[in-house]
């Protein structure tokens, strides 16, 4: 599990000559500025995932290869003008990084796909039930910023006395980050240097395609049903039941970042579903629900569709939140006794087994100390601030829930983090769920327990969520040779910004694109009617599902915890040909079409792979993040000219024969 | 000009050890069989090509690549069975060569695009002159057969005699004919089959591309106006004046074939047509010509296309008649003054100004002679058969206007042989379009003019337009050591099969897909029109024209003219740069939407060449040619559906947004 045992040689030594500036000299402006832009990139991009699938890859080499590029590009020319004072540093760039992962991971712990827009009218409308005013708070930009705001620095205090430990004294792995920094320091040497120009090169290569795809694209989307992401590609029945292919780059980029079992889950689940389930289930109408229901309703195939999927959901959550729980109490024990063993033998004896490397980072991570007073005074008086100010936002939310939630939070927060650094799997929105069943249960339906339950999961889901993230950017800073002090600023820098960022993004998709939440749209939005369902769900209890509804949701929820325990069972070799029961849960709602998008990326990636292994590792995730950002930016112009009331002129249509001669017929008359 | 100056070193020295075999054994069974099916192939891709824009680029590499490909494959199977008997021979492969491009020619020269179909009442129906019975010949397969075999024969023997002056005494160049054999002899050196191996593999990638893209395409093409080919790429105003990009990979595998003027010169005529000429006399509609006329009257706008194409295509067609005449009377001069001094001088020293090459070429071309009585007198029976069999196909054309043409076409016919070995450019249309004019008005209206003029136009363009290909095939057989006896079995064999395949492909299209000839169609069949109307014209004199339209004719002709003679007096360097009036007219009435597609494949050449020049030049056409074939292929089962009555079940339809709205509620009542 030490991260020292993979690596084959020293790196500290390759950078010994290099002098690791001060930490106030590793904030600089330029780094700021690239870190708001890239933040502004890369929160278009979360929210766009947000918004269509949820499913949101991770997105860090793609901001460690654009930070590194922009700033590069800045240091060359001032250099060639003769203006550089300050050489561009790795620490430099982590600190550009954990900026932009800090303001990025605001996109998707604010829940402006999931529990935020969960609250709008625009998704209670879908479902008869709680639909009284309390139960709905339609966004708005003051009141979201302001609650992202509140809750979101707490993560930080809560985790910023934890970083020796973690880091320092249990050596955790924490994948992502470590992977992160690997890069970074990589960047920094001559030859990675000019492997990372080649890199950006192919990533504006595809960035350029995907962008100008993306805008090709629009001018044949005049309306809903229009486009090449209605494209039937594999015949109008399978179009009906979301089987086609819809053109989409960011998916197939999201595809080849996934591994590729995910996306062969993703596969199966929506076969599943809307091949096999959704048809029987269909085949009941009359019978099992009422024919007359409108295709939105939730008492019809609809909610099954919704309930089933949040069964999944919650069955894989639960397993693995078991399962993480479990690992983290097993690993804390082990260390505790480590130590104690640890403290009983010599001290220089320990200490020889860290190597050259560890040695000199920890030296350097334990120079610039945040004192732990600091840390706890930052967190008591932001609690107090969010407790006031939170319930004046949702009256429904009342203080003492939040004070519970605050006195809890920094143990999840520590479990998470500490889980993560273990297995790189954050279980942010599993706790933001436990949050919503239990706030909304302790609220009651006639107190506005739905409100109270989703605005209670953002208060829990910052807080872990943040935690974790930046547990990560701790680890990848240690790796770096960055100072703590610079993180933590750059940490707040990136919360602050993303706090305003992150909701003005959303508040643009909101405005610009009229239909965001609706189910067959281009912005469905999943996880905000999955959400919304599982607070009423919490609130009211089962009652209100259609028959034999809660006997299915039972079967999967069961399904996902077996699945996952074979998993499991079967060792990593064989767990490979298992599917992920939490992603066979996505296409549930939303139908398979992305889960083809994604396939795709994975067999493009898998035959380049066969045909050139090299070439497929060196620059798979540069081609990959460049179909993502590129089609991903395409929403900025492209809300814009919504926003414009430009309306795209032409619409590609596609039409059954039978279909065609009546529309022929009428265009001719 | 002469092409041993082009070689740089012996090509004979090479084959030096290898046996030429008898001239029997180079016609082999499986050279026929392989003959066949690629004469079946290129005859589809010519027919297609014919009936949708009646540009025809070259496919002899194709056919040579594919000839070998087959045999190899066939010999290589055998030979790893034990049970070859006879290795695979250059002769061999030109025999093929041969054959298939005696065959495909018929595609051609058959006039299925052009005069034969312009009798038929699908064609006179647009226009109101000349369509009483007498003027109309509906096409039908047991006639199509009978003309062609007729009249195909004879070019073949009025050339056979001629050979030895062209190819040994005069060494013209023929640089269809010498590409062809430099292509075939480097197959059969070792280093040569290994790179023919690697361009047959990537014209296969390209040609299983295009098929599966042919094949994709189908499927959303339920009715006209439907599917890729109707993609407004550049909006729909544009799409109006057909400027679009129609996704046929024919037309940009064409492109990379065709010298880029060629390219550049179609999208300028379609830009000053349908971009500017047209616009604005439909502005005159009402004055220049009555409003209520029908979109496809030849009275209205649409004579106004036709007619000025007819013009350009003539003034070109002239200009391009005299001066190849003129440099055919030219070089017969040159020819005959050298003989007189050759003759005077010493024997021995003009030999010995013949290459190596040369002499074991001259030795075995002059070895298998064919006597000259036999031509005669072949030539003499099948033209007595045919001033019999023609008339009784079209009473219109009498017994003596094919006498007269037979008796002056031998010198035409040579002409345009000798006209070809030096410029590569064979003027049958041309030959055939005089043919129409002078044919038509001896006959007169009231004798049915028109149809005597088209198939007058049928009995010349056989006879000029077979002897010059025959005679590029024998400078082809010559460079290859093969046996003037076994090329001229090849070449009635060639004439043979394409006598009976041609006619049949074309009823196959002719009935699958029920609108061919139909403008906007996917086979409008531009020259058939064009020959028609050429053919009223020579009948009835211009009188017909709307207003101001001869006027504009005549502009036209005398551009067309004076483009030409530009275009020789600035020299080769500067004439790169100068349009081609033949190629300009076409889009005239089409429109410029292939244009878009050759100059796409123009664009993708030119950029290939910058990146690399030597992959370009090598692998270039392989893949022009699958392209082209992959595509053209598809057209062989689709056909095959339509037959069926399968019609695809989707329609991919282009709607502006006010047309969306209306069909959105239509679809929704």
């Amino acid at each position: 599990m030490r991260e020292m045992e993979i690596e084959d040689a020293s790196v500290e030594k390759a950078f010994e000559g290099k002098v690791v500036p001060r930490w106030e000299k590793q904030i600089t402006l330029r780094a700021m500025v690239v870190s708001v832009v890239l933040a502004v990139l890369f929160t278009f991009i979360v929210m766009k995932l947000n918004l269509t699938t949820g499913i949101i890859p991770s997105l860090n080499i793609s901001a460690g290869l654009l930070g590194f590029f922009f700033v590069k590009m800045w240091t060359n020319v001032l250099s060639k003008l003769g203006l550089l004072n300050q050489p561009f540093t790795r620490q430099e760039n982590t600190v550009i990084q954990t900026c932009v992962v800090a303001a990025g991971g605001i996109a998707f712990s604010g829940g402006f796909g999931s529990y935020i827009f969960g609250m709008s009218s625009e998704i209670a409308n879908q479902s008869p039930e709680a639909n009284r005013s309390q139960d709905i708070k339609d966004p708005s930009l003051g009141w979201m910023i302001a609650f992202v705001s509140v809750v979101s620095f707490l993560g930080l205090f809560s985790v910023v006395p934890l970083r020796k430990i973690m880091i320092v004294d249990f050596q955790l792995t924490y994948p992502s980050g470590t992977a992160t920094a690997h890069l970074i320091n990589s960047f920094h040497t001559a030859e990675g240097a000019k492997l990372a120009k080649k890199q950006v090169r192919v990533l504006g290569k595809y960035f350029s395609f995907s962008f100008l795809w993306g805008f090709f694209q629009w001018f044949y989307t005049a309306s809903d049903g229009c486009g090449f992401n209605s494209f039937p590609t594999f015949g109008l029945e399978a179009y009906k039941n979301k089987f086609f292919f819809d053109f989409s780059t960011t998916y197939v980029g999201v595809g080849m970042i996934c591994p590729y079992i995910i996306n062969v889950s993703l596969l199966i689940g929506g076969i599943l579903s809307w091949g096999i389930m959704w048809p029987l289930i269909d085949a009941r109408k009359g019978d099992w629900y009422s024919a007359d229901l409108k295709p939105s309703s939730l008492h019809g195939l609809q909610g099954y569709k919704v309930f089933i999927a949040i069964a999944m959901i919650l069955g894989d959550g639960l397993y693995n939140f078991v399962k993480v729980l479990g690992r983290t109490f097993i690993g804390l024990y082990k260390q505790f006794c480590k130590k104690k063993i640890g403290t009983s033998s010599s001290g220089p004896d320990s200490c020889s087994s860290l190597s050259y490397d560890d040695k000199c980072r920890t030296d350097m991570f334990l120079r610039d100390q945040i004192p732990v007073w600091f840390s706890i005074i930052g967190y008591v008086i932001i609690a107090v601030i969010s407790i006031v100010v939170v319930p004046i936002i949702f009256h429904q939310l009342k203080w003492y829930f939040i004070l519970a939630i605050y006195v809890i939070a920094p143990a999840l927060a520590f479990c998470n983090a500490y889980g993560c650094g273990l297995t790189d799997w954050s279980l942010a929105s599993t706790y933001g769920k436990l949050a919503i069943f239990t706030i909304g249960a302790w609220a009651g339906a006639s107190h506005g327990g739905v409100i109270a339950g989703l605005a209670a999961c953002g208060v829990m889901m910052n807080i872990v969520s943040t935690a974790s993230d930046l547990m990560q950017d701790f680890k990848t800073g240690y790796m770096t040779m960055a100072s703590p002090r610079s993180m933590f600023v750059s940490q707040v820098f990136g919360t602050a910004i993303g706090c305003v960022i992150s909701p003005c993004v959303f508040w643009l998709f909101y405005k610009a694109f009229g239909n965001l939440g609706v189910a067959d749209s281009a912005y469905p939005a999943p996880y905000a009617i999955v959400y919304r369902n599982m607070a009423i769900l919490g609130v009211d209890g089962v009652s209100a599902l259609p028959q034999y509804c809660l006997v299915l949701c039972c079967g999967f929820f069961g399904g996902a915890i077996v699945i996952n325990l074979v998993r499991d069972l079967v060792g990593k070799e064989r767990a490979k040909f298992i599917p992920v029961p939490m992603a066979m849960a996505i296409p549930f709602y939303i139908g398979s079409y992305f889960a083809i998008d994604m396939c795709l990326g994975s067999l493009i990636l898998f035959i380049w792979r066969k045909l050139d292994k090299f070439d497929a590792d060196t620059f798979g995730s540069a081609v990959a993040s460049g179909l993502i950002c590129g089609e991903g930016i395409w929403t900025l112009p492209s809300s814009f000219l919504a926003l414009a009331g430009v309306k795209p002129p032409i619409c590609m249509k596609f039409l059954s024969r039978a279909q065609n001669n009546k529309v022929d017929a009428l265009l001719e008359s």
